[in-house]
């Protein structure tokens, strides 16, 4: 496997970062993160806009225009001719002398074989604690997954899959999803702030809104306990359903039927971009 | 210049984590940073202390002993027997196969020339501005410093030499200082929570009781407003005043005779430190 350094093709097990770039300093840069099948990304254009404003809103600046990165990311997926793979795009904070002040972004693409869920099948589900808390700068995909890995045997002691951040009686994301609440009066709630605007989030939005009412706003800690299905949203998961929060079950705790349908929209949306592309 | 890289001496040229190392990745693990003069490592004991209980706190297992870190660190400063350094030991996340779940460490300790201020000058004072944030595990000196670096335009920009974090009306600590406030009425009092327990700041409300009254716990932003003296303290700041904080002077804007006893008795401490060892 290789790895794109900086506009160089290097062999993984090489592939280094200097130790005074800011990302292993200070924890700081961006990336973005697609998948790709037979040689095709996934809602590329998507990811490479958010990687851009990310960039942007971090003050750092992409050596590369989008053509060019594009061009690195197809001849990394034509180095590898993987059937299902992750791209990832890193732009570090760059090496600083002084240890803290931004330099010129590194920009890290690598690629590693996907194991997919079979489309067919919907995920049995996952169970959420919540924690308080708000990402740093929620818009940005930062690589600040701190918070995230430190809950981890939190989560893994509780017996649940994941983490939902709370604040203030509301609900934003996990880690790495989003999440959407399906009332029992039959309308789709999703948070509007403190969030990483998710592609798949986007795509599940556009989705819904031709089956049922659609509303992005705040959506409350009650809102979540009294719905009758919830499901996360990742580039990796899909969508996946939420089977209890807190150990309290999600409706009959069982998959739901709009999630179920919702599913199976992303399901088609995706196979027709991997056609027609 | 050399660093150790998991107790192999590397040139600093060649100096790089892999870039599936959880730093890079996502930002993941903490540090230490403590000053040296003709080989001698200042305050060395409770950095080493402090970098243990960071580690622990994020669930990240040091591969060596006490006795093997400082056996690393002694190397570094004999190889390059630098009058006055700064030395840090960074424990990373480690590498991870499926780039979220924590791996083996890697230990990096670097050392770098350090340009200090002359003992004898104060240092003649900085501005701040405010802005409203808790560091994610305040406790933890972990790498992630995204805000205070996303920060540094709205710093320049506004003439200022760094920023106070604040919280609900009250203060808490710079991106890499803590914050001490003289009272009008002679007391000393510094934030005790949301905070950073710095090496400098322990060594300062030491020698600060020997002088007057000194509180450790929540201070409000009027307090701060209302203050007779301000300043900041840190490893490589030693003690600095603060002239103004959002453009509104404290005190006189002058640096205060508190302050000026303080680092009096804080550079005396040091050389004690330096001369006994």
């Amino acid at each position: 496997m290789y790895t794109i350094i900086n506009n160089v093709l290097v062999p993984f097990q090489q592939a280094a970062v200097p130790i005074n770039d800011l990302s292993v300093q200070r924890g700081y840069g961006v990336f973005d993160f697609f998948r790709t099948q037979n040689g095709v990304a996934l809602f590329v254009d998507e990811h490479l806009n958010r990687l851009e404003r990310s960039a942007a809103a971090m003050h750092l600046k992409i050596p590369y225009s989008r053509d060019e990165l594009q061009e690195q990311v197809d001849q990394l997926m034509k180095q590898h001719r993987l059937p299902c793979s992750g791209i990832r795009i890193t732009v570090t904070g760059g090496s600083s002398a002084d240890n803290y002040t931004r330099g010129t972004p590194h920009v890290l693409i690598a690629e590693q074989s996907l194991l997919m869920q079979d489309p067919s099948q919907l995920h049995p589900g996952f169970r959420l604690i919540t924690y308080p808390h708000v990402r740093e700068l929620p818009e940005v995909k930062s690589i600040n997954y701190m918070m995230g890995i430190w809950l981890q045997p939190k989560v893994k002691a509780a017996g649940a899959e994941d983490v939902l951040f709370v604040n203030n009686d509301h609900i934003s994301e996990l880690p790495r999803s989003n999440i959407f609440i399906v009332s029992k009066s039959g309308s789709l709630f999703t948070p509007s702030e403190n969030i990483l605007h998710g592609i798949t989030r986007a795509k599940i939005i556009t989705l819904a809104k031709a089956i049922l009412s659609v509303e992005l706003r705040p959506v409350t800690l009650t809102e979540l306990k009294e719905a009758a299905e919830v499901f996360v949203t990742s580039t990796t998961k899909r969508l996946i359903p939420v089977l209890s929060v807190d150990a309290n079950p999600i409706g009959n705790g069982r998959p739901g039927e709009v999630t179920r349908l919702l599913y199976q929209r992303f399901i088609e949306m995706e196979q027709k971009y991997f056609e027609k592309v």
